[in-house]
């Protein structure tokens, strides 16, 4: 009885900032500008450099994060809209991008990782319960309010949801031009192969009926 | 017929991050945590940590910038305020802080660089025009609104204005815990001691009763 | 039916590198030696060093990897010993550990990240089905014998599995004194405080039965 | 009054490390040696490398330094040269250059910042007034004589001045390949598109007329 | 009476990293995966990447080092086999590798430095006399057996020999991709072109008979 | 028939550096000046920071590059003087240095590594034959004059020798605020504890006699 197309939304949440790694501390730029060439075939860590001749104040601008994500396109009630090296050209080799998050009431961005960056999320309206885990399995998590600014560090599963009875939006910043996001639940049950049944099994102590339910709900139909 | 109290709100914009350095790619951090002692007496690059045990999600959050600074404290019709390492101890070792800024119509965040950052700043309100220049002497600049986002490569003087006819806010993210402001007239025309006359006679190639005039209207009374 | 120590071994699994985080590019050295002083109550980003006069070859030698863990012990079959700062402390600001990991035939290492390093495995003996998924979510695995190696990138989530009917071994190497590690399951369902249920319920859509079924399993009784 | 070509030479200093950023911590080497292709077409962070085979050692040095710089030629009484990797081809990717300052009696290195590197100077002959501005808007300076050092910290302004009588003369050396100058009194008032007048009215807190002789006196005609 | 096949086996270990460096901390990643295009004519620091497309797990794993080298090759009787990048090309970007040695009974693995890498190793088997010298030139040295590690800090001098009566084997990881190796006599009296004389009868205050003498012996014929 | 303080002064050189480490990306700073407490008992990566109070002019400035080394003090003709943090502590965190190096006419500065940077020298006057041997064993050398600079890649062993009939002299400067040096004749020959006879003897291919020979020659007596 679910619907494809909110399947689809809870991926297009998950891929988001795909074919990306994440940042913290990229490496440090070696000229002014190296304004990524995003239709180069040439593959760096990184991108390559556009001429010089062909960059203007476009490269460094976005205007994509100015409206909220459609949050009922999403069976977990959130959108999120990234602004990474991959939409604003002039970001490469300068170690920063942003994203912005919009949640229905009740909506959740569900646990997940930025390998490559710290996040620091700005709440722009609503209220929003958001935390992180640590290393020592500790949830770190709080409750906040519009203008009030939360952190999650480099590399640890954090999640937000929205705690308020009307929509909630975020505006979250990162430290590398490509974060980087697995999804959790996503990445366990959705990967493609597939992660074989046993290491779910034993990881979450369920049997395979169970890990299969997980697998019908969470794939695209 | 300056209002010292004008020039003095001068300054509390240029000592924002005072005593600061600046980011762009910060040390990795070595463990999950290392929330910043603030109270501590011994000094490192960045903070020592507090002890694990007093460590709360306090320490990652801040709510200082959820209201609009007084933009009419200030002669340059601006003001700036910083949610850095030196407010949020818990973003010690993570490379990664915030700022808002706020704009009367006509107010100007005047020419600065951040020595140890790169900036991406999201307009929360209004319209501004913003700018940075390059080291071949190439101003990059752009009017944007609400939603909006650009940004300002490490080190590259800068500067935002508030072109609108409504206040303006702008919130800024910087990929270092503290990434350093120097405004460049104060800098330059009130530092103490005093950079040399002869210095900005020749650097402006003015004389000296100018030199005195830029000094007499920047300083505070 | 579950054995209470079973379920404290997966713990043990999963608390081995905790209170660390991960690794990849730690900050440089900046002089020959600073080997951990673990007893300091002084806590900074790291380590602080032993007095030089104190430090001896026994500061960078470690006995522990050489016996098998106890496989036996734990309800996924497998069982790491880490050998970072806390066990070596000669390897303070050098950015580099080992750990070695036994897995009973069928024993499985839950999948996992490391926020802060690259890993590189070596097997000791047996067969072993490795992989990790890309933030694309393509799932990259190969089974591999005794003296092959395989990598795991850096804060991607991975896992191993003894596909032999005989136990296996792998020696691993991370490129961080402390890599930090989150087991994923463990992370979302047992942290202290817990997980909002939501946050659980909507990740992997299912219902709060099963959010608890799986906590009630995975939890320490 | 002013001559075009005074002016010009003002300039040619500004201009020196122009189209370069700076350093203080560039990104580690991958390889021994990976010389600048200069002639490639292709951009990337830094150079793309020679083939191996095509290396000498007249990669690896630089004879530019040997003589003075004409200090009548410039506005300021003082001359620049740069020994980046633009001269010497094999510092790409190791984190390092040069320049010789020359300075006739009187006269200036204008107010600059290095955004991508710290740099210490040498006197070769003479006797210097040196200094930095800290963000605190401290001024840190020193008059040093032949064989003495001084140290002017990433991203911070700086300026040296010759007190003496006779010519003076200054190694530096910076830890990029590639550091990066701003001079700020042409960065500021001759930058093209120009800055907006109203931001530097309000920054200097003078009137149009007075920005205009500042323009007119630094542009070259 | 050498033999030349022995002495090209001795240059067999040393140059088994040549025209790498070493590691330590290689530059971060900047998206999950770049792996290596070992057939790309195009030089970067470090290697450009593959199309993603042709990316596979064989890219993540290698063989190589799961059968000892022939010791009896080498007059040291020692043979070393590397697992850098440029025989795993899914580690470009990711620094860390790995590399096996194996020691006859006797058996020494000559003083050398890997410039761009801390190194640890781990005992297969056998008993390994294992030390480095600091630059206050304090040796710290220790025997160690199977299963037994020890740390070889970044570019200090250092080197193993087999104090047992049977064969050993090291598993040795990096902090680098491609860590360089120099063995140092090798370095200093085999070179092409060669040190000169004078230069290495000064260093160590011998003749120039004698300083043929171990040309001659080192020399491949 | 060699004199004791001869001997003594070639270790002079030896140790300028020592119980320093290397150089080429010393982490970045965190705050705009971060002066080493060298009275410190706490020791960090890198050193404490003196209150900042106590900061002056003097913390950035060094007079003791000024004067010529006294070649005559050591066997191999050449005297180095160092002004790493150890001497300036204002370059803490700062990741640079720098050393000067005299020459006696047929003097040589013998073979060394610099484990943490990249070094750049400037001839003050005099001629010098520099090179360096890569790790494919090639040397790249030049023979440079007053005014003439040469690069010296980060960890790779080179050399330095006075091939005129005057004195000569260098300004070195590297990547590191404490650079670490191995010259690696004493390094082998004279470290305490000794290198075992057995890995020198295979190394270089001599026997016990030529082993000792040259370990008393280089020991101080």
């Amino acid at each position: 009885m679910k619907d494809a197309s909110f399947i689809q939304s809870l991926f297009s949440i998950f891929l988001l900032f795909s074919d990306t790694a994440s940042v913290a501390a990229d490496p440090n730029l070696l000229q002014d500008l190296c304004v990524a060439d995003l239709n180069s075939t040439l593959r760096v860590n990184g991108f390559a450099c556009k001429p010089t001749a062909t960059v203007s104040e476009a490269d460094f601008s976005y205007a994509g994060l100015a409206t909220a994500g459609d949050t009922n396109s999403t069976v977990v009630g959130s959108k999120a809209s990234a602004a990474t090296v991959e939409k604003i050209p002039g970001l490469n080799t300068l170690g920063i991008s942003m994203a912005r998050v919009d949640y229905a009431p009740g909506g959740v961005n569900p646990p997940h990782t930025h390998s490559r960056a710290t996040g620091i999320a700005f709440v722009l309206e609503g209220t929003l319960e958001v935390g992180f885990i640590t290393t020592a399995n500790k949830l770190i998590s709080k409750t906040i309010s519009a203008g009030e600014v939360f952190v999650f560090p480099r590399g640890l599963v954090h999640f937000q949801r929205n705690t308020g009875t009307t929509p909630a939006a975020a505006l979250a910043a990162f430290n590398s031009q490509l974060p980087g996001t697995q999804s959790l639940a996503l990445t366990l049950f959705t990967a493609s192969p597939a992660v074989p049944e046993d290491v779910l099994e034993k990881a979450f102590q369920i049997g395979s009926n169970e890990v299969d339910k997980i697998k019908d709900r969470l794939h695209p139909k």
